[in-house]
């Protein structure tokens, strides 16, 4: 038996998200599906960030323990050609430690929110952004998430179903960038609360545009309510972007 | 009657390509259509680069006569309105003067294309880009990317139904950038031949498999010979990047 560690991209369009339903298609179904026509027998993953509906990934890892002897390059092949033709493919495969644990072994996840900022209609991954028409002051925006930074309470940018013990998150890093009318966010942390990344990504939206003074960003993140925050931006501006891991030693 | 510059963004996937076929769905009758019921009368629209079936369109322009009075607002957001929800967009509409022409006034044209270079299949953006699993020497690319700079005869690399007068133009452009597994070709001219960036993007690529050596692309250029040009790149890569025209006095 060998664990494998596996990196995915995958697009979330039309899945129902990383996680098993009964009656929807799930990233993680369709990938067992592929592994248990390869290895013969039913297998199962564990991943570093469940992803919701719609959400992507780039560089998701997951780990799953494999009887049948193979090359890194046979896990790869194989699987991805038992993938065909959904859009998940396994960019790597590593033979670990059995003690490593895609979920709980991480030392940070990080996710990239992507925005189009303008008036007229977008034509180009439609699939990918998540249009916004009214302009935002993206400096408004920074300074507003520069007081995210650290050591929080998040509960206002909690989802009312997450399953985290504690509100309690350490947020390492949170940047918005604009290139043209593409308005990018790079967010990482250990781990995140369940919708955090898109509640955080909404509620700043509202002070780009203006509806809220930075004053009123301070006041709900201070409530500690999910009600007082702002909008869940939609799933599929979302990415997975990496996850880092201890170095071997 | 005003003379209406468009700059249109476009998602070629699935269309036949910008002009207008008897049997299939092309981005000029679909944009003509939408047009025709803002205006309540028939227009037509001149490009600047007809772009193939599967190809995209960043910053494309038209231009079209529109008998009813508007503002630049109102065309682009009545037209936006009208198309939905075709992956076409109207980002910008400017009266210009009635000696105006989309296509014949064009100083320069950019196209970009990407490929994807790696040995495991692709899952997120699979209508942008091509998927090349052999490894290129990028080096080796712009060596041979750098002969084809200047005035020559790109009869090679012209498509056997190209309708152009003469097989020389003036390449003012040919980059090729690598960003880990993306390939990015940056390409401009004041005109191409049909199929040209497809044709040369395709024969660069038998350089950087080793397919071919630096000789073997140099007298496939010298041969003006279509039959000893490598193959055509595929559409789906292909994005009509922008054109400029004369500033305004």
């Amino acid at each position: 038996m060998t664990r494998w560690k596996l990196t995915l991209e995958y697009d979330g369009t039309g899945f129902c998200g990383w996680q098993k339903q009964p009656d929807a298609v799930s990233i993680q179904q369709t990938l067992e599906d592929a592994l248990d026509k390869f290895c013969g027998e039913p297998v199962a993953l564990h991943v570093a960030g469940r992803t919701d509906a719609g959400v992507h990934a780039r560089a998701q890892v997951a780990h799953v323990d494999i009887a049948r002897p193979a090359t890194p390059r046979t896990v790869c092949d194989a699987t991805n050609a038992w993938l065909r033709p959904h859009k998940i493919s396994v960019l790597q495969a590593e033979a670990v430690d059995k003690s490593f644990h895609a979920r709980f072994d991480a030392l940070q996840r990080s996710y990239r929110y992507t925005i189009i900022n303008r008036r007229t209609t977008v034509a180009l991954r439609t699939d990918y952004v998540w249009h916004i028409r009214r302009m935002l002051d993206v400096d408004k925006m920074k300074t507003a998430a520069a007081l995210l930074i650290g050591h929080h309470d998040f509960s206002t940018f909690r989802a009312l179903n997450c399953q985290s013990k504690s509100p309690l998150k350490t947020l390492e890093k949170l940047t918005i960038a604009q290139n043209g009318d593409e308005i990018v966010f790079d967010v990482a942390a250990r781990s995140f609360l369940y919708h955090q990344v898109r509640n955080m990504v909404g509620s700043l939206t509202l002070v780009g545009t203006g509806r809220w003074t930075l004053d009123d960003f301070k006041s709900a993140f201070a409530a500690r309510d999910r009600t007082k925050g702002g909008p869940t931006a939609p799933p599929q501006g979302l990415c997975f972007w990496e996850v880092t891991y201890p170095q071997k030693s």
